[in-house]
C-alpha cells in the first residue's frame, strides 16, 4: 500500500503553522492567503501541540458573533471549543502522520476526526509538510 | 447585517457542478483542478438536487477501499452514505443560500451540516455562485 511520503507533496505544499498566542484574526488572514488550506497547525518549540480546522473556526465564529450553538447532538463535544476565548483554547488535540504512514491509516484519522488536512512530521516531531484530503482522494481514485 | 451578495465572490468564484450520473473519479478530478473547492453541487434540469462534500468523499473512499467505518456515534448517520454505489446515491440533501440570505443564516447552515461551501441560487433555483467558509470568516473577523 502507498505511504504518505509518496503523495503529500502533490496538491498542498506548505503547512500553515502558528504559535499558541496568535489571534484568530491572523489565522483567518493566513487561510485567505492560501485558500487551499483547511487546517492550521499550532506549534510550540518546534513540536505540534494542536490543530485548528476551518470547521472549528466556523463554530467559534457562529457562537461569538451570533450566539449560534451547534446542533444538540454535538453540543457536549463542541461546548469547550465554541466558548474558548484565546487561540490556544480553540485548538483541538494534535493529530499527525509521518512519511511512512500508510494511506489507509491517514484516511482513518481524517474520517474519525472530521479533519481534511493533517501535518506530516519527521521522527523528531518536526512538521515537514502536510497531507491534504485531495491528495488522498487522488491517490485512491485516479491511479 | 451583511448579506451573502456582498461577500460570495471574494474568494471562490466558480461553483463546481455535476449531473446525477457522473462518476466519483470525475468528481475527484474536478476537485483537483480547483483545489479551493470543498463542495460539489449535483444539478438536474438546472436545479440543485444534492451536495457532495470532501468529507463525504473521504468516508465513501475509506469504506470502499479499506472497509473503514466512521466512529460509532456517526455510523447510523453515515451508513447510507458510505455504502452508496453510484454518484447520485452519494449526494446529501441539497442545501443553498440566496444573495439575500444574511451571513448569520448561511453560517448556521454550514455549522449544522458540517459543510464548508454552499451554492448561491437565484429566485428560480438556478445556481449563480457559491459561498465559501473562508468568505464568511473573512467578513466576520477582518472587517
Amino acid at each position: 500500500m502507498k505511504k504518505v511520503k509518496e503523495i503529500y507533496r502533490t496538491v498542498s505544499t506548505k503547512p500553515t503553522i502558528v504559535s499558541r498566542n496568535v489571534h484568530i484574526k491572523e489565522i483567518v488572514e493566513m487561510l485567505l492567503e492560501d485558500p487551499i488550506t483547511r487546517s492550521v497547525y499550532v506549534v510550540d518549540d518546534g513540536r505540534i501541540v494542536g490543530i485548528i480546522t476551518v470547521l472549528h473556526l466556523l463554530k467559534v465564529s457562529g457562537y461569538r458573533f451570533f450566539g449560534i450553538f451547534p446542533k444538540p447532538e454535538n453540543v457536549l463535544k463542541d461546548l469547550e471549543v465554541i466558548t474558548a476565548k484565546t487561540a490556544e483554547e480553540i485548538m483541538m488535540k494534535p493529530l499527525w502522520v509521518t512519511p511512512e504512514t500508510p494511506i489507509s491509516d491517514a484516511l482513518k484519522i481524517m474520517i474519525d476526526n472530521d479533519v481534511q488536512e493533517l501535518p506530516v512530521v519527521d521522527e523528531t516531531g518536526r512538521i515537514i509538510g502536510d497531507l491534504s484530503s485531495l491528495e488522498v482522494l487522488n491517490a485512491l481514485w485516479r491511479e
